[in-house]
């Protein structure tokens, strides 16, 4: 997507609006909900969407006007502060520009981030734009490194190149360009020790593949990272998390999406995406079982959450995981590999998973 | 240090063991202690400090008997497992190699990451060999991006040439080599929303500098780095932080080190460091004053905590700014200077304050 197009949706809003308010019509917004009655897992995508439900923000309602005023404020400043100039700033700093006193009263356009947050993502329904696409960022998490090599800004990074450290992701992966992609698969993993682990041990040469990394929950830049290798590149991407419901709600995640982003599913959501592990098979046949970790209250609310979604209720193999693993009544990290050496999992686990097309779906 | 003189230094370790079983004696190990009555601010080095006070740990005392084991057997796993094959591990990891039953009992060597961690710790004072000379790692974090290239496991990396997203600052950066610095200083910052800003602005580009962020903390990896960057390169290290207590406290212990880790100060500390900031001077200069936080509880604590700390104790501009802070009742973060515009801190906030050296010592 060009400037140009982000420009327009933009001023397409603030058009329609100054159109109300020159026919002398109070000034609405009309936006589809986002809220929990309006969100739906749509089958044929295999993603959670928004449905139809449409809400309306008019300027004359008191219970409108406050939030009505924050959506058209941040707007322009996406559009002069951002589009406009090319930049790109954080949440953190949005807020603070529109953190101003509204002239001759003592009321701030917004108090606390979650406001300006949310209008923020208001805003992605409303224009069709991404976050990232109006050059707003979160913090920046995540390590790449393996046989790709990409153009950020203008410099070629040939993450083959990139020593223990590797290519650290930015916050904002939309504007990568991949320029020659050598690699047959993108192994995910939920944590940077085991990301280290496998590059020291030089499982992306031996296995001519990409490795990504987060630290705990994949954030907006990696998951659409992850997405622009499987979509453009047709990649596959195994996903690789402990052996627990976090673990596994990672992964739900990165593949269906969430609901408090279901908006961004199309620009997010992975469908192809595969769990590599652990799952509870590979505790018994790892002989992991006495690393097992007794499943505290919460994991086991989590535990069952998980296991009634929509997408998991009628899928046999993942009904088979949730059950096995409420029998042992245990989780199991991914470092508990290292009970069977420090290299078990680059030279023996991951090979014989990925050779045997041991995946979860 | 090579490997060699790594390994000899545990085989020391447990040749001291061996001969006093030889000799029929209890085997005993004695070490600093590393509790808070013998932690010393040592003003010839302005850093904190292990005191003389000693303790032992004996073999055949059943108080002592399973710290005993643990300190010869982790001992054992890192020159066995990690300095031999040249492995590295995380802390997490060396905790699962650890975590195996005595035979003939039901008792584990360790049963939680805490022990193996102290004991790590513990072998740190034993041996004079640091954690990452021992290769074991913590999590990974923070990028780096500038007029630097290093060698880090044979690759050459130009910083200059990393696009948005820079260098991933791998867990152990005492093996990185620098290869050619044309930097003039290194700014080192709390925020990756702020590295991200100075990075799309060029800012080391234009200021010829370095940029290193880490997320909150800083790591001993980045500690470790940026030292080496003062000691090896002779580099300024500036430092910029949130304008509040947990800000500053990021500073002193990059600068005069922590009570946890006194026993690597040598390692980790910087006293050179200065900090550039946010000042309270600041706030009032750069028109901050409508952006300042009211200070919690939590934050009036520890404003008092630190202004007692015995380095600050002193420190007259020091004690100014504490006083400050608490007459003002409030704190500003890094990010409110986008109130200023966005580009504020890039183009004004930081070039004017290093042209004027408006560093904090």
């Amino acid at each position: 997507m060009v400037k140009q197009d982000q420009k327009k949706l933009l001023k397409e809003f603030g058009v329609k609006i100054a159109e109300q308010v020159q026919r002398g019509k109070n000034p609405e917004i009309v936006l589809p909900l986002r809220n929990l009655s309006n969100i739906v897992y749509d089958k044929k995508s295999k993603t959670l969407k928004l449905g139809s439900k449409k809400g309306t923000r008019s300027f004359f309602n008191v219970a409108h006007a406050k939030k009505f005023l924050q959506t058209v404020e941040i707007a322009s400043i996406v559009k002069r502060e951002l589009i406009e100039t090319g930049k790109h700033e954080h949440l953190r700093g949005v807020f603070y520009i529109a953190k101003r006193t509204i002239p001759g009263t003592n009321v701030n356009i917004v108090d606390d981030q979650v406001e300006s947050d949310k209008i923020i993502e208001d805003l992605e329904v409303i224009t069709g734009l991404s976050r990232e696409q109006m050059h707003v960022s979160a913090n920046k998490m995540g390590s790449m490194i393996g046989n790709i090599t990409l153009i950020d800004s203008g410099d070629t990074i040939d993450c083959s190149r990139l020593g223990k450290g590797g290519y650290s992701v930015p916050s904002i992966t939309d504007e990568l360009e991949f320029k020659k992609i050598q690699a047959k698969y993108v192994l995910y993993m939920e944590k940077a020790a085991i990301f280290e682990r496998l590059n020291e041990d030089k499982f992306w040469q031996k296995n001519n593949c990409i490795l990504v990394t987060s630290q705990g929950q994949t954030t907006r830049g990696i998951r659409r990272l992850l997405q622009r290798l499987s979509e453009e590149s047709d990649l596959p991407i195994y996903v690789l998390v402990d052996n627990d419901p976090w673990g596994w709600y990672i992964y739900s995640v990165v593949k269906y999406g969430s609901i408090a982003l279901a908006h961004a599913s199309e620009r997010l959501t992975i469908p192809n995406v595969r769990l590599l592990g652990i799952t509870c098979d590979d505790v018994n046949k790892y002989d992991l079982k006495k690393q097992l970790i007794k499943l505290n209250d919460q994991d086991t609310t989590r535990l069952k959450q998980i296991s009634e979604y929509e997408w998991f209720k009628d899928n046999k193999e993942w009904q088979r995981q949730f059950k096995m693993m409420k029998e042992a009544n245990g989780k199991v990290e991914i470092q508990a590999l290292a009970t069977r050496g420090i290299s078990f999992i680059s030279e023996t686990y991951l090979p014989e998973k990925i050779r045997n097309k041991e995946f979860l779906d």
